[in-house]
């Protein structure tokens, strides 16, 4: 053994020249509860690592945090591209610390790729917020990281709010892809619109109607007031013909100039109203609750997945199977079965 | 061996004797292609046993079906109890007979699960059509079939376009259970309202607005008929403000009374219009493909889950894991970290 390392080390010298030393995680959790931004920062980027040495420690830091008690909201900002989610956030969050609030932006936004997750994307989408003391916004995951978008999204929303920020927005284009989507890590959704109707302007999918608590109707001004006041019509008579969750709340439409910083009280006072109503029957805390354990459910579920698809016979069967399928040369159902039997040969032999 | 073999017909002596013999798969297949009512009633059954050798013979009848050439269309009949589709499908199907057609209706309304599935329960529904030599009514399959519901439904759609249905129905209430979801089965899906707008009345979640391709308003007569027409205009303009799949298709809104049998002739053209359009530019045919296809990826990953979940030391830690986040004693992280290890021991050890 000790031949093949000097070996290893002969040709490679470089190789044990000493790294970066890991920190203690001690040092994390310090920096995180006494509201180290820089620390926060590289807590996440633990968590976001594809280097599984980092990424276990960022789950051990994670699980050593204290439990926050201080009340915090998670708020999901939905829109298609173009509608004005950076400016709308930038409005809200000066209006936030406004209000004494301390808030924390996460962007999940594929879209934002593009400048691939740098900082400096985002810092260049929310000027003023951005440098502001009081938030701390923190672009888009990369993707491809090894607990998957919103898996790190979700952790990294904890550690914020172990380091102080109370009010946790987390922005999203919500195209309905399942590594995008927010519904199960955030306590209130705001949907973005824009001024118009009909499939070609808005673009959005029916169902993703069902998971907004709030409609706002961005650039509400200029040229463009009497067609949002339509709009807000159109979709206040929608709405009201679905169910909500929330016993006893009606969304509402409501219209917003986030360049001229119009409505962005009455988007305040409807997220604290949503907030009052659900807390107050406890609507709130199930809700969070049921979150931790659906995201337990899914996650481990889909980690028994990857692990058994993962095995070299089952996959090559599986995806046998599934061209078969493709090419009519199988039915489903007796594809079905010729599956369950590979698998028994793996899982029922323990 | 024998002993023990011995000692147990001792003990029963019935349990021995000679029991109904099991037919040959060609008794079935002959049956089927001849359309022979009595047989296809007693495949279906095949499939919806709870012991395994009947299922198994029932599987292996279908996978030895000849493959069905003769076009066909899956429609899927969604509403919440009491809008009155019993009697809009009896309506709906005696028109389909009167066009040539061959409708083959199968519920899966969880509702009717009082009367446990007995051709009473539906027959006493549907009197004209149940006794019509061109129709067949299958009512809901018992829930814990082995198959799962959904997956018997699908396979019993297969056997009635065997035995020469053309328009298969699939009725349900739609509320959002996996167990009773069509979505992934039919080509068409026609959502039942009743006059009258807004949560109280129709008790809809939002979301299943997504899956409708044709909305009817049942129970359009009387004094009914005006507030009908409101009803129609609401659903009209919330339907435009969102995106259909089928490119180049708005959902229409239409009026029926099934008692007065009016209106039932519009329902057949939106069915058939629908059917030319998504035929026409191949949305028809890739749909079916693609619901084989993810119908095969969620069966099989609802195997490996069931299959791993099972075993003994997993299921006891999955269980001990989500009951410890119920109780915060345990970061869901965390846990997720702790069942990876557990199941790695069983899986990766391979």
């Amino acid at each position: 053994m000790s031949n093949i390392e000097n070996k290893n080390s002969h040709v490679n010298p470089s190789f044990s020249l000493p790294t970066k030393e890991q920190k203690p995680v001690d040092y994390y959790l310090n920096g995180l509860v006494s509201g180290d931004r820089y620390i926060l920062s590289e807590t996440i980027t633990l968590l976001e690592s594809r280097l599984p040495k980092k990424r276990e420690l960022g789950v051990e830091i994670l699980s050593k945090l204290p439990v926050n008690h201080q009340p915090t909201i998670r708020i999901g900002i939905t829109g298609t591209p173009g509608v004005g989610k950076s400016t709308f956030i930038e409005a809200f969050g000066l209006f936030l610390i406004d209000k004494g609030h301390k808030p924390a932006i996460l962007a999940i936004d594929p879209s934002s790729q593009k400048t691939k997750g740098s900082i400096l994307g985002d810092k260049t989408r929310m000027e003023s917020l951005s440098s502001h003391p009081e938030a701390y916004i923190r672009p888009s995951a990369t993707n491809n990281v090894l607990g998957g978008t919103a898996a790190v999204t979700k952790e990294t929303i904890q550690i914020c709010e172990s380091a102080g920020y109370d009010i946790i927005i987390v922005e999203t284009v919500g195209v309905g892809q399942s590594e995008t989507e927010v519904d199960n890590i955030t306590d209130i959704n705001i949907l973005l619109l824009q001024p118009g109707a009909g499939d070609d302007i808005q673009g959005i999918k029916r169902g993703i109607m069902e998971n907004a608590d709030i409609f706002v109707i961005n650039k509400s001004d200029g040229a463009m007031i009497e067609l949002a006041r339509n709009t807000k019509t159109s979709y206040t008579n929608a709405i009201s013909l679905f169910h909500h969750d929330l016993e006893g709340w009606t969304c509402p439409v409501l219209l917003v100039s986030s360049i001229a910083q119009l409505g962005i009280s009455e988007v305040y006072d409807a997220t604290m109203a949503y907030h009052k109503v659900a807390n107050d029957n406890g609507f709130f805390t199930k809700q969070r609750e049921t979150q931790e354990i659906k995201w337990f459910e899914k996650q481990s579920k889909k980690m028994v997945i990857d692990m058994v698809l993962g095995q070299k016979d089952i996959q090559e069967s599986y995806i046998k199977l599934l061209n078969d399928i493709k090419h009519q040369t199988i039915q489903t159902t007796e594809a079905l079965r010729t599956f369950q039997e590979k698998l028994s040969l793996i899982i029922n032999s323990k």
